[in-house]
């Protein structure tokens, strides 16, 4: 295959993840001849405008991929995953997967382009996107990994209603004036839940347990030692973490900063005399990781602080989707 | 001194802890026969519904002392703390300040009476009230300290308006109206603000300061290994804390359970399979600290995880200090 221009499928076009990987496409300008927009039964016919142009949203079906797509970017949860990636990528379309329904699968790899983008190209027709808080995670920690080392990370997250969806943001906006929640187990306006996708048995969410696994896969380091306590606080949109990242190596804080502020797709907010540091309401609508708080914890050997912030729906989905298209179509061209 | 009843006064009395003092004085029902309720000129004059009474609030003033107190609990700040203290106490007024004037003085008691209260009757006329974020945290930590030994603790921090007192409440009131903040720097509703109290120039904010300095002193262990992020959140009132605990001795997460709900000012809340859990919302008017998220933390030797979440003005603040004032009233009579 070596063409100038592709046809690109979008399925779970017309969610909050969805919408906002058209936008990035909008933003991004590829060569892509032909865009055809899905959704489930219920959110077809849609009208979406899209590139200058209106696009009715099509119904996702057994034989959506007959017509011969080059890319799909999936975003309609595990379940549709489950059942229509492998249709797709049967039909030599590839295809990046935003659910987690591959994610730890050893023949799909886990990409977020600026860590392990070697990695793409061992696909077998399935690239999977990483779980949002991971991604932003993984940005701000694959070069401490590279020059330092990691023995241990410590994940305690602050996680944005819009990583639930439609219901997640119509719940914070109800919870404003009294509204119980529809997604939420309990309310989520003025109120902070530690409790993110399913429980496991062994006391974890199955929201942390995704941190904890696919961090070491996306760091390809099956020997760090990780834990995670993920929490809904009633913001819109934005994931905050406090990392506590352990080194292998010593290191200075000033190395630290011009090594962070020249790795890819990261952005230092760090000055503290003037109130300088990453917030959500500020990081919103941004396409790159941004770190503030940087500073050693001195409980520990080697031992660093990192308060780390990302747009859940840009970085954290959408534009690390369309950013592993890219790289397909350029490996392509 | 052999008395049945007492006169105390209550400095900062129409502020968002002092008013709390008083609603738990009143259901405390001490042997206190009389009240006198002081604030800054400000707020002097103003009436306060206590007791079934009203009260016109005092102006403090240098010799407000004069008229012989036997407990004052100070809830105006740290300044005022500093001046009018020493003199409550040269009149023989025992001071029990909220403020953080005096905490890390070697001389003044720092007090969680569930952790300490035999360090009470040291004092020499002050005993320091701990950090709002910091009591619920040592009464969450004690029991652990006792049984196994604590080498490390990692704290992040949850922490509502409430702490910044009624500006931050009303900062995140009018932010849902878009309205500017007057208290915090940037608009708190919607937002996390990893600052709380003033920066340092080690990186770290007063506040993670305060709880790494006042845990050693309560637990009284200056071996701890603690680091914290203190975060501002969305949330009218109650602190949650997601804490990472090292211990020296192994366990039985079942052990653990049952250690803590068998400890003083704890109740467990952790049955994650019927969805269990603190949450902030229904913390608020509660004494008790609240702990669930149980869980080993399999990423260090002998780590537990633990999610804490207390009423910050009641435990944090205001029934701590009434709990210190019924001790010194027990022991007096």
């Amino acid at each position: 295959m070596n063409k100038k221009s592709y046809r690109l499928a979008v399925v779970g076009s017309t969610g909050v993840v969805g919408r906002t990987i058209l936008k990035v496409l909008e933003e991004k300008k590829l060569p892509i001849s032909e865009y055809v927009l899905f959704a489930s039964k219920k959110s077809a016919n849609k009208k979406i405008s899209f590139m200058n142009k209106e696009y009715t949203v099509k119904e996702l079906k057994e034989d959506s991929f007959n017509s011969g797509f080059d890319f799909a970017i999936f975003s309609a949860g595990s379940n549709t995953s489950k059942q229509y990636s492998p249709i797709a990528s049967s039909k030599g379309c590839i295809v990046i997967d935003n659910s987690s329904a591959f994610r730890m699968n050893p023949e799909v790899p886990l990409i977020v382009p600026e860590v392990n983008k070697y990695k793409i190209f061992s696909h077998k027709g399935i690239i999977a996107n990483p779980n949002c808080s991971t991604i932003q995670a993984v940005v701000a920690l694959n070069p401490l990994q590279e020059h330092y080392g990691i023995t241990r990370i410590i994940y305690s997250t602050y996680q944005a209603v819009s990583g639930a969806g439609k219901q997640g943001l119509e719940d914070l906006q109800n919870g404003i004036n009294g509204i119980l929640p529809k997604k939420f187990p309990y309310p989520i306006f003025n109120n902070c839940l530690p409790h993110i996708d399913i429980f496991l048995d062994n006391g974890y969410t199955k929201e942390e347990e995704k941190m904890i696994n696919e961090t070491k896969k996306i760091l390809n380091n099956n020997n760090l030692k990780i834990t995670a306590t993920t929490v809904r606080v009633p913001v819109e949109n934005c994931h905050s973490e406090a990392i506590c990242v352990e080194l292998e190596h010593d290191f200075k804080l000033q190395e630290i900063k011009s090594l962070l502020s020249n790795s890819p797709g990261i952005i230092i907010q760090d000055d503290i005399k003037n109130n300088i540091y990453p917030i959500p309401t500020e990081v919103t609508g941004h396409n790159e990781v941004f770190i503030g708080r940087i500073r050693r914890d001195n409980s520990v050997e080697n031992g660093l602080n990192l308060w780390v912030v990302a747009d859940n729906i840009r970085k954290g989905a959408a534009t690390n989707a369309v950013q592993i298209l890219e790289i397909l179509i350029k490996n392509k061209m």
